[in-house]
């Protein structure tokens, strides 16, 4: 049977110009960047380019692009480097992270550091919230862009403007961290206008292949727990994976230069699901496109309640759609999922009928309109 | 001007079957292997498929293979593992350690832990050394198989002896690991009866693809500081990355069925290299074929004083042969070569004009006897 995809956010298939770029650079470019012959010098100068090109394509300058394997790594490299300084102290959060930063939690509170995370009323985090519980020991703020569980997009620059505004008062630098990962090629999010120190990517989610992504950091006393070689100006160390570079950042131009189309695409078929979702009673998670405009259109989340998640899952995929019950981060999934909408104030109930649509403009209206009416 | 390489120890090209296979699984399995609908599942169960294959391949069990971003990747989680731990203890390595492993020596300095380094006169570890440094403390041993600047091989299973014995004795845990990323497909190594802990393993050594790397452990109490989703049982989250995890497997079935032509082919061009080197006047840092049987064809390294190495790369370069001062490891790539020779009791002069040339049973008798020639 032809399966429709409705798990985007989960991963994206490689675009066929990227997965092109992959072999050529494979083949064409064999040196190590870091070899001092010429095939080397060849794969350094081609490596520069795509620094210069992924800065130019998110707004930033060259040299506060790191490559990293991926947007776990990305997360980890700032998640990681309070462990590396000699005096414990507090970090903010907000409840509805990834994992990739969720998870450093514990591993902060075992070195000593303070960790508030708070909760996200709606999907959303609260910036006078967020005021208040900002305190003179206060180092590092991480907040993400888009949810990936709701698609809710998250006031980042009013909460910028906040932190900006007490670090004055304070006399003490405020490291502030954005997981965009779901952001970037699916919303306007670019760096340019936003005073945040660093930034976490995944190329797999916007059409590149997996195993790559980018850390944007422009905070020169991070440090890195990845000890190595020195690549990466020393926070990302091993051979620099050219091939997975250039194919990524064939797939970033692709999803940029094609924003505003695709994002219109993309805006129709969520109102289509979201109609549906209506229309069968099922009760939405995600915001509404009538009541609000800071959500993506590539995530829909609704409740199924009373069948749980897998159930309806299991249902739908022998119908031949391939959807998810939240983040696709682990084999407990739903358990992640969960400790998000938790973190939302939805009920258990909800919580545990939780489904998540992903879209793409690579989907059909066809294949949109089939999925409302099996819904 | 065709150039004629001879660096395949900083990096492989990919082999086109391990291509090939790259982009089969990229466009046939699309789904996230932890997602639960039927996409992911397929993505799962060759995932599974691949642990099993790779396990048999290296000698161990498929639950102890975890997939990371590469040899460095694998080092570190293992290196910073004893940050974790609350009460720091004693660590022992070499001075000839790549890198990825010396590297994480300040780091632990920094909380607590004391690290030895042991020399390595003539590029061996001298297990009598290994055996009066150990104590109660000691909870870490980390000995290379293959070092990357000389290619000796080092003695592991007669320290493997001597660590297990002196646990006997003790009471206490050690954990032995071994950076393995020279060795995998080069020398005969296999974990089957070797008694270490953990080892480390990069594809791109062995003509598989960058970006992706082995972790063998067995020890359950090691924790990974790379926190997120949950993937890889834990131990490195993030994505699985399944086009390059296939496109390796590929590689390292395609290297070992090849192993022993492969191996007598290299060790055929590593004595016409070296009868030049010798004719030529030059200063054989390596162990010489003729008076040691523990080491690696794959590797020569020499010394072509007075002429600093960049200065004499440089001109090989201009005749069309790409080798290399050491380490590709980073840009100050001498600099590392040097502190392993350095570790080997090696003089400054030599060390300063040090040239390494690495070599492939896909390199043709024709070019080798060319570069002999050209030495």
């Amino acid at each position: 049977m032809i399966k429709h995809y409705f798990d985007w956010t989960a991963t994206t298939p490689v675009l066929q110009n990227a997965l092109d770029e992959y072999c050529r650079i494979s083949s064409e470019f064999i040196g190590n960047p870091s070899s001092v012959h010429s095939e080397g010098i060849r794969a350094k100068s081609k490596l520069n380019e795509l620094r210069k090109r992924t800065a130019a394509a998110i707004g930033s300058e060259p040299d506060e692009i790191f490559f990293t394997s991926g947007g776990t790594e990305s997360d980890s490299i700032i998640m990681n480097s309070p462990l590396t300084q000699p005096v414990p102290g507090h970090i903010i959060t907000t409840g509805i992270e990834h994992s990739a930063v969720l998870e450093h939690k514990k591993t902060l509170e075992n070195h000593g550091w303070i960790v508030t995370s708070l909760n996200c009323p709606s999907g959303y985090i609260n910036p006078a919230q967020l005021e208040k519980n900002l305190n003179s020991k206060t180092k590092l703020v991480c907040i993400m862009a888009v949810n990936n569980v709701t698609g809710t997009v998250q006031p980042i620059t009013e909460c910028v403007d906040i932190i900006r505004n007490f670090e004055k008062n304070n006399g003490r630098k405020i490291h502030i961290h954005c997981d965009a990962v779901q952001a970037l090629g699916k919303t306007e999010f670019c760096l340019k206008n936003l005073d945040i120190d660093s930034a976490a990517f995944s190329s797999h989610k916007f059409g590149g292949p997996r195993g790559i992504g980018i850390l944007f950091n422009r905070n020169k006393s991070i440090n890195s727990l990845s000890n190595g070689g020195g690549q990466e100006y020393g926070l990302r160390p091993g051979t620099e994976n050219l091939p997975a570079i250039a194919a990524m950042v064939t797939a970033l131009e692709s999803s940029l230069s094609g924003f505003e189309e695709n994002y219109s695409t993309v805006m129709h078929f969520r109102r289509i699901v979201e109609d549906a979702v209506l229309e069968k009673g099922y009760t939405l998670l995600s915001p509404s496109c009538a009541s609000s405009n800071r959500f993506s259109p590539y995530i829909i989340t609704f409740s199924v309640k009373p069948t749980p998640s897998e159930v309806y899952i299991r249902m739908m995929d022998d119908k031949g759609f391939c959807m998810s019950s939240g983040s696709a981060c682990s084999s407990n999934s739903r358990g992640k999922a969960e400790s998000v909408l938790s973190a939302m104030n939805i009920d258990p109930l909800n919580r545990m009928s939780a489904i998540r649509v992903s879209l793409s403009q690579l989907n059909t209206e066809q294949e949109v309109k089939e999925l409302a009416k099996e819904l």
